[in-house]
Formats: C-alpha cells, structure tokens, sequence
C-alpha cells in the first residue's frame, strides 16, 4: 500500500513531520520519500506545484488521492487504515472530543509560533514593528501557557487527548520546534516531559527531523516565551 | 441528545455558523442556544470563558465534551453521530481525501479573509500599512481563484468533495461572507453558482445568519479581491 504513496517534504518543518509520524504510526514504511530545500527554493519546484499548487511542503500522494494540509493527511491516513499499525483515534466519546479539539488549536499554535519564529520571514523591514512583535510574543505566551495546562497529567502518562492519538501527531512536532528554539523548560515542565516522553517512541525516533539532529539547539527566537 | 448541548455563538460569525449547520445536518436540533454579541464582548463573559479559555465564539459542549474549535465541533459530530440525520463524510477514499484537504484548506481561507477584512481591527493605525495591505488582497485573490477551480464542476452537483460533506460545512459559510462582503459573482461564477444552490439547503436555511438577513450586502471590503 505503502508503494502507491509519494512524500515530498523539507526537513525542520512541523507540518512535514505530522505526515512522516503519521506514516509511521499506520506501519506504512516504504513510501517513495524525497526530502527538498527551502532555502533552494524546493518547495517551489514543479515536482511540487504538480501535487501541491500551493507550493508549499508537505506535498503528499496516495495513488491519485491528494491531501497536503498535513492535519489532513493525518486524519486522511487515520481513516483509510483504521485497523492497521497503531490506531490513533481514541474509543471514548470524551477522548474524541479533546483529540479533535486539541488537534485543531494546533493549527493556531503553529501560527502563533510563526508570528513570532518568522515575523522577520513575513513582512519586509519597513513594515515590521516592535510593538507588533511584542504583542505576537505575549500572545504566544498566552497559548503556550494553555498548552503547559492541558498537558498537566502527563506525568501519569495521559498525552493530549489520553492515549497517543492524532492530537498529539498534529501538535508534538511544533512542541519540539519550539524547544528547538529556545522555549524553556523550567517555565513550561509539563511540556517539557511531554517532549522528553515523546520523543523515545518509536515513530518519531524513526523520523526525527535530520536538520535538528545536526546541533543540539537552533536560535534562541523562543527564548523570552 | 440535542438536550445536554449547549452551543453560545456569534451572528455574522462563519466558525459558529459551521456548528450550526453540522447540528442540524445531524438532525440534532433542540440545543440550548444563545445568542451572544460581539460588539458588548459577549464573547469575553464568564459563561463564555467556562466552557471556552480563548474567550472566542462558538463555545460547544455536549455533556462534559468540551469542543470550541468549530471545524473540531463538525469532526466531532460527525464521528459521534455517524447514522443520525444527514451523512457529512463520503464513502469513497479520493472523496474523502477531497474532503479533509479541503475541510483543512479552509481554515487558511478563513484565515486569509481574516487579513483583508480586519485588517484595521487587527492591527493599530500606527502599525498599518498599504504595502501589507495590498499583498494581502493578491494572497486572498490567489486564494479565491483556487477555489474558484476547486469548484469547477459545482454546475453537474458536484461541491467541493462530491456530495454534500463535512468540507462545504465549513467552507460555506466563508463563501457566504465573501459574497456578503462585496466579492465579484461575475470573477468567480462558480463560488456564486455554489453560493446559491447551497444557500437553498434546508440545514442552511434553518440556521441563515440573523445579521445578514437584515440587509442584502454588508461593507464592501472585499469588492476588489
């Protein structure tokens, strides 16, 4: 099954490593993976555009189905192989609130962290504005101070939504970015063992992103969070 | 059923039409339902904020479950009401896989509307600026005319993934404000064409928003998208 699906992907990038983890998850190894260069300006290049007009990565393939958003892939991939590999959708009704509920506030907690991550990235000198900046930071706190309460029984080893499940598929990857650069691990503990527990399974040690394992820390963009 | 859910939201607001119209797809009208106003904060009081810490609307909860994210809420009812009322999620793979891209394209839809038509809201005088202005208004044209392709084939009943799905529940509502907000029916014939077929459906009919009853067009801020 696996053979049918296509990946192309860059590395470091959160929504890239949902699909890779997801894939995992769903025991569908051997898919043809390619990993392209933002900074070449990959994510531009016609083998993309071809399956994601957007131009933008992840861009993944089934056959002839199409789904790039990376949380849809991930609910995508969940549905098609329900029973195969590790499932990821919990039984419970309340479970399965939270899963989706978490799952979607990851969408916002990867935008709050690129206001403040690539505010730089976004808007051009004479646009950028401290204030702004500052705002984009307090906002973040905000939402990484929800995330540290959400995450407050993970030392009896309940994950977003409980058990390991799509939520924590969507959301761990930005939490790991966000260590990556500079968040500390003494204003947010919860989240920190999160991290720690997380990253030792197998599915994401088996695709931990090939441009953080190079240097233990990225900048500091984080650090004041 | 219905009765143990209570569902606070905003008129004029797509995320809250979303759930409204997932509730009624499901047939699981009878909720408690209130009605709260932006512009007196209503979405910042303490019955808000006990069920939703974003002090956003819409707020859900069905019994105990607490689902705020309204594309979350819609996944939600959907999977804990698979046979009730109408079935929002197809059984084909290549529709479904139209289906979650599509359901997840939509949130950077909302997103990129968000940016031209509150602008000045979100940010102050002395932060704005034509230049961002101007890049936002060719993003969300960008934006427009991929749905505008997306929807080629609304004119054989065809909507965005096949038959009515889980997708248009949450991407009609934004199409709804566009056009409410002055977007051109004759640049994008085909939005127009889904606009108003799916405006005749009974689960959108029920639940059309009160503030846009009122009168036939808003402002005219997206009149040049």
């Amino acid at each position: 099954m696996a053979e049918s699906m296509r990946l192309l992907w860059g590395s470091g990038s959160p929504p890239c490593w949902r699909v890779m983890i997801a894939l995992e998850e769903k025991n569908l190894q051997g898919y043809e993976s390619k990993v392209l260069s933002f900074e070449e300006g990959g994510h531009k290049s016609p083998e993309v555009l071809e399956i994601n007009p957007r131009a933008e990565l992840p861009a993944f393939k089934h056959g002839d189905n199409i789904v790039n958003e990376s949380a849809a892939a991930c609910l995508y991939l969940e549905s098609q192989f329900k029973s195969q590999g590790n499932k990821l959708t919990p039984d419970s009704p309340a479970q399965q609130a939270l899963m989706y509920q978490r799952l979607m506030e990851g969408i916002l907690l990867t935008a709050k962290i690129g206001y403040v991550a690539f505010y730089d990235y976004y808007y051009p000198v004479g646009e950028q504005h401290d204030s702004t900046m500052k705002r984009n930071k307090e906002k973040l706190t905000t939402e990484f101070k929800l995330w540290e309460r959400y995450l407050q029984n993970v030392s009896s080893g309940s994950y977003l939504a409980g058990p390991f499940s799509l939520a924590d598929v969507v959301v761990f990857p930005d939490i790991a970015y966000a260590f990556r650069f500079g968040l500390s691990a003494e204003r947010y503990p919860n989240l920190a063992k999160y991290y720690n527990l997380l990253k030792e399974r197998p599915s994401i040690k088996a695709t931990w992103q090939s441009e953080w394992m190079a240097t233990a820390q990225g900048d500091d963009a984080l650090k004041d969070i």
